[in-house]
């Protein structure tokens, strides 16, 4: 590989010309003792180094969170001295023989040693890093946890998706640039658009709707979705990623609610299979009780849920919304009540749901609509929508909007429209509240919020 | 079901309180002689309505793509009065029992007949719609066409991820907001994030590299990404959806190419496979070859490119960039000589490439970077990537950009930093050309160009 058995690997040595074979590197992570005796190559991170003596130095070699100890001694002095001087977090070629101690080793690392051969440096990290040394374990966890959290999303993301595209749902991309507001309101991004104004999607809404009308049938969209909110809740951003769906209804929304029902139960179900030891590693730093849920998802109506409250003394608004503490509460006594901790709850007042939410035939004063809630924190909204123009005209009149303003939107119902429903969620508070974190920027890469807007 | 045999659903009507047994539908795609005699429900789009006298009436029901003849007769002048009446595209529910016609049907709908026993309208479409009639069958080619469109980019979209997946990469979320431009350049739309100047991201390029840095092994995440170019070519959008790959790799950037050469063969094969009548459909709108392609894929260095365009007499400038119509002429010659029409164009003047990518060692005159090319027209960008926090910094001030408007991102290489590469491509675009469409907005549901926010 190199000349010499140690050094700092140059960028020109990287770069040979021969394909490398990906079967010649050896995965820190399935270093185990029947490799022993066998010459392997591993890369990873120096998560420690303790030399012992002149002769002899231990290192201990971290790649994707797998650890392994690697021995070196007798090879030469100078080669030991260069291991003792790398800097923590260096990246490491450790080219060595697999041994099995004879003495039980520490847990957290791989049960075999590899006895050092050669040791290459290919990339150094700053000597002094710009954490404390008294941070340094800390840090370390939370470099973890930034990768567990992202394991997360990836997962309910896919889990999302596998489950909706069985169900025969089409993956669409709408666009984020959008002449006007999508959901009314204050809280929108603007910026000009080659001349002419324009905003952020505060969701796709609009537009999976118009793709129901164009006979897409089911369809759902995972992207990045926009609130100008000066939010500095646990549980806002400016920036994240909405998990929404929309779907042709035949008679009822509780079409809607049964689809909700059965992928959420997915998703968590995929979640507590797949992610074990992310969990585990998660619920180390930050314990959690695993969530409760039930196998066929508890529906209540909003009137159920009033009641519940008031007879437990807190007194609502019927045609109100519930406020944050409300829901917290109510989440409180379903749990006493049946043992779970996400539940639906549907039937909210028309007046507080937005204006392309179907109202309730026999009540007008309701609407066909839904909230569906973990550890009494929402994070789903979702609802019949008018698909009717007239209704639809009246109904934005009559919520402040401008019809003008939503006239290609509501145009594409003049056609003939297909009853339909759906739902919004965002991904990184439904990670949030699974795992029972107390802040949502504990669930993003690079969380936005009205302060941060770097790296 | 309703009270009479016919009329229009209102929509308290639809809304009974008992959930509705989807089994209790058949799609009209699943309409066969398997049938025969049975009753069934289905509610589709008028396609088309032909009155036979005053008893009589033909009805054609579309869903999904998939049509079926509804024959009504003898159950009441009233009802067949009612049928004749209905506006085209109106949403409607069937009742009636599947027949086998004696004589043979046209090729274009189900080989059975639907005996109308009750007939209601969902959604009515307004009479006159705003196409002219004469265009109609146009239009819903383009509305089939919207649609295969929209399946295509799922099935890419979805055969990039599973190959990814299956390789071990971590799908990210990465912000769409950022402090400053990720790839420098004016390009860039920009706006006001709670009074600090910030702009939309036209790439996930430092992000995804930070992600490296983290040790995430490899990533890839699928968004959109905005570019405020005054394109108006037929390949360019002022919004996409980009999918993005980042990987660390041991020695050498082939290991990128390796990746790109499994994943688009994956993603051809997929699309060859499932979307078979779609790509049917778009062929008898927009005839086109299907997409020539090696079980490995070729990969020419730029110098045998631009040496292959000089022996047909196009002389290139050596360290210079290939213009749209040197790369059609190369796509031309290489498909002559190798007989494929995607293929990989490796080592590029390092000149003509952004400030993070990695100089060639041997000859800094050159870069380890690649395109790739579907019918001679560009579809990805990939490179290795400079890991070296000060070659960066000579690197960015060389290319004219200000080291302190980065310094995050520069910043995350200082504490070793995986050797690493990636590419990013265009999902429009790939099937644009994997199509040989003639112009992206094909492909685009809501495309956005210079001239186009709405809808």
């Amino acid at each position: 590989m190199l000349h010499g058995n140690y050094g700092n690997i140059a960028i020109e040595e990287l770069q040979l010309k021969t394909p490398v074979d990906p079967a010649g590197w050896t995965h820190v992570e399935n270093l185990d003792k029947s490799l022993e005796a066998k010459q392997v190559l591993i890369r990873g991170r120096v998560q420690a180094i303790r030399p012992v003596g002149k002769k002899m130095a231990f290192l201990v070699v971290r790649e994707n969170g797998f650890m392994v100890q690697a021995q070196q001694y007798l090879v030469s002095v100078q080669m030991v001295k260069y291991a003792a001087a790398l800097s923590r977090e260096s990246v490491i070629d450790v080219e060595g023989v697999v041994s099995v101690p004879s003495e039980q080793i520490k847990a957290t690392t791989q049960q075999v040693e590899v006895q050092v051969r050669k040791l290459y440096c290919v990339s150094r990290a700053l000597p002094t890093l710009r954490i404390n040394l008294e941070d340094a374990a800390r840090s370390e966890a939370e470099i973890e946890k930034a990768l567990q959290a992202g394991e997360q999303l990836s997962q309910v993301g896919n889990a999302f998706r596998q489950f909706l595209l069985s169900e025969g749902f089409v993956e669409i991309h709408t666009p984020r640039l959008i002449a006007r507001s999508s959901e009314g309101g204050a809280a929108v991004f603007r910026l000009d658009y080659k001349g002419h104004p324009a905003c952020l999607a505060q969701s796709p809404q609009l537009h999976k709707q118009m793709a129901i009308c164009a006979d897409f049938g089911r369809v759902f969209e995972i992207g990045p979705v926009f609130r100008a909110e000066d939010s500095f809740t646990h549980r806002h951003l400016c920036e994240f990623t909405g998990l929404d769906v929309e779907m042709e209804i035949k008679k009822h929304y509780y079409e809607v609610m049964d689809i909700v029902d059965r992928l959420f139960v997915s998703i968590f179900d995929s979640l507590n299979q797949n992610c074990k030891k992310d969990l585990e590693n998660v619920a180390r730093q930050y314990p959690f009780e695993p969530l409760k849920y039930l196998r066929q998802t508890l529906r209540l109506t909003y009137e159920e849920g009033v009641q519940m409250l008031k007879d437990a003394g807190t007194e609502i608004e019927p045609f109100g919304d519930l406020n944050t503490e409300a829901e917290r509460k109510l989440g409180q006594l379903v749990l006493e009540k049946y043992g779970t901790k996400f539940y639906i709850l549907y039937q909210y007042p028309l007046a507080v749901r937005p204006f392309y939410t179907m109202p309730c035939y026999d009540n007008p004063q309701y609407s066909n609509s839904f909230d569906v809630f973990i550890r009494g924190e929402e994070i789903i909204s979702g609802a019949q929508r008018v698909q009717n123009a007239e209704m639809l005209e009246k109904r934005s009149e009559s919520c402040g909007i401008d019809v003008k303003t939503i006239s290609t939107y509501i145009d594409s119902f003049r056609y003939g429209a297909p009853t339909h429903g759906g739902f919004g969620v965002v991904l990184e508070r439904v990670v949030m509240l699974f795992c029972g974190l107390n802040n949502i920027r504990k669930t993003s890469l690079y969380p936005r919020d009205p302060q941060r807007i770097a790296p």
